[in-house]
């Protein structure tokens, strides 16, 4: 097992990465009072939930199974993790412990920050995608029928067990959809961790706990360090949205959890790259190398064919990026190494909507 | 005009109190972006939001209008806001202006908390009560239908305007309201202030300006000073809810709305008092004092006839104040100073619970 101490202060807390750390004792020392709250959802439950219990003997365990899905993460499920709180009258001593992806994380995060005005919580991400991105940050929240993540909270959890075991488990897809927010690690901020994926990819993608391990942490490593300088995303934090203003507009223009969150940054990645391109700074060889990792991560590396460029402009205008009209990207000045900006010339940005199957040409 | 500053570090903002403010250029140097969404209720928005306007030229304003109680203080109107700033594409940039009483500023705040993980708000109280209670604190959220107040966030404003002109309108039964609030003051903090009431209690009544602005100034400073001493509630900040844990009883036993909130705080500390006395630390003339304080504010000082002793013991064990079980209440130790205690017989409380018509009555 590796531990990551992600320094915030009075808010740090121990991200442990390995095989086999469910049923290990790890989470008692977090838990202050004697009530937990375990909220799951129907595809983790079945197969998780007993060997988690394991490790709260001694507690008032009490539990919510939500739907699972994209589709659900939203105000009125976040109501029922209120209702089951209440209902079994937990106080504000009580823990909250997310074991799920990124919707049962998020929602649970952000139903934590609001119980009460606020609770402790806990993560036990089941996803590739939730291990390497929601364990880090402490953003939590729901979407909302006109915007994606539009509704939520800044909450840090407790403690973050992600356990290489449970991505056993994990369909294809979705282990492909992490891939998308490991490799963005590596395009905006190292490019030797980049040069090790590219390595790298087929050991991770048949799920060598060694090499998923390392991903893991570095990802993490990365995460945290970014946020540290900047826990309330003004400034270097927005790097990590690297991809994400494409990709949720085509997750919103498709509809919530018809592309998986990662697939959709996978293709925003490569629209990135390819304004990037545009503007000058990568090379024909640069964008090839993008294409080549996200296809390796079976990533898809286009957007929807149905999808216009007006339908671009109109759903990235309510993106949370726009700043008093005008639109900010993040983009790459080289491999490695990402800026945030608004300074581009508008008909790039249209080149770049309308490359179909163009998109990473030169 | 008088200025209170609440000291928060960088979280610091001023309360503005005195007349006619409202329609003085007070707010524009506390709006960041250009965006502003003004939320009102049917009652305020007619008296009042064409003067609140006319000090936002030169802004987008929009605005949302509620319908008035605490009967819609719950997450539902909450995303009636939420529907209101992506539909006029509000970004991260805007300012959420609450015009109203409590209701209106706790689920503005709330809103503010959550929209896009917490932009900038501003509160312009027009009840009593929400000028010495909601201005200081940054306590903002809802009701659930099991309990008051537990879905929320602390959430500081940029500004606050307390215009005693607003006051004018205001129902006789509101402003009693407010003042079981500000009599809290003197009986937790400051016997001088709570000596100055019962003198000026017949001006307070009438509206008289300058006894108003005093008696909101102080209220504010007061609390002021135990809120930044403890900014999220785990000490000295808990001896505000002096009569609140038995007033929050009344009200969820009544239903939101039918008595005020200020009301049920009114008989809740006359029960407060009561079981003081019970203890041994107030005499016979302090409960007297209570009492005619109260009475002479207009205010109940008994609970509902038809609430049992064993429902408010029931209502009372949700109460965000009971810790691993145990109930903790504010108890005065002496007129103007109070304390936090689970540390009572059992019986004091059930006798206290039953007295009926003879509280307040060693």
């Amino acid at each position: 097992m590796q531990t990551l101490n992600v320094d915030l202060g009075e808010r740090s807390y121990p991200i442990h990465i390995g095989q086999n750390l469910l049923a290990q004792p790890l989470l008692a020392p977090f838990i202050k009072g004697r009530q937990v709250m375990v909220v799951s959802n129907e595809t983790v439950a079945p197969l998780y939930l007993d060997k988690l219990m394991s490790q709260l003997s001694g507690f008032q365990v009490d539990m919510i199974i939500l739907p699972d899905g994209e589709a659900f993460k939203n105000l009125d499920h976040v109501n029922r993790i209120f209702d089951a709180l209440l209902e079994k009258r937990h106080n504000r001593t009580t823990t909250l412990i997310a074991l799920g992806g990124g919707v049962v994380g998020d929602m649970t995060g952000f139903a934590a920050a609001c119980y009460q005005r606020g609770v402790a919580f806990i993560q036990v991400p089941t996803t590739l995608l939730s291990q390497v991105d929601s364990s880090v940050g402490g953003k939590t929240g729901v979407n909302h029928p006109l915007g994606k993540n539009m509704i939520g909270a800044f909450h840090q959890p407790q403690v973050v067990l992600a356990d290489t075991d449970v991505l056993a488990t994990l369909p294809e897809r979705e282990l492909s959809a992490g891939l998308a927010e490991v490799i963005k690690y590596g395009l905006i901020h190292d490019a030797e961790f980049l040069a090790w994926l590219e390595e790298n990819m087929s050991a991770l993608r048949r799920r060598d706990a060694g090499a998923l391990s390392q991903a893991i942490y570095r990802s993490c490593e990365i995460k945290a360090e970014m946020v540290a300088l900047d826990e309330r995303e003004s400034g270097v934090r927005a790097l990590l949205n690297l991809g994400h203003t494409f990709g949720h507009a085509i997750e919103t223009d498709q509809g919530y959890g018809q592309w998986l969150h990662g697939e959709a940054v996978g293709a925003g990645t490569m629209m990135a790259a390819d304004l990037s391109a545009r503007l000058g700074w990568l090379t024909q060889a640069d964008l090839d190398r993008v294409r080549k990792i996200l296809q390796a991560a079976g990533l898809p590396v286009q957007p929807p064919a149905s999808m216009s460029s007006e339908r671009f402009v109109e759903l990235m205008a309510v993106d949370k990026k726009v700043i008093d009209g005008s639109l900010r990207l993040v983009l790459l000045q080289q491999l490695g190494k990402a800026v945030v900006t608004s300074d581009f010339p508008a008909e790039r940005l249209t080149e770049t909507l309308t490359a179909g199957e163009c998109l990473g040409q030169l």
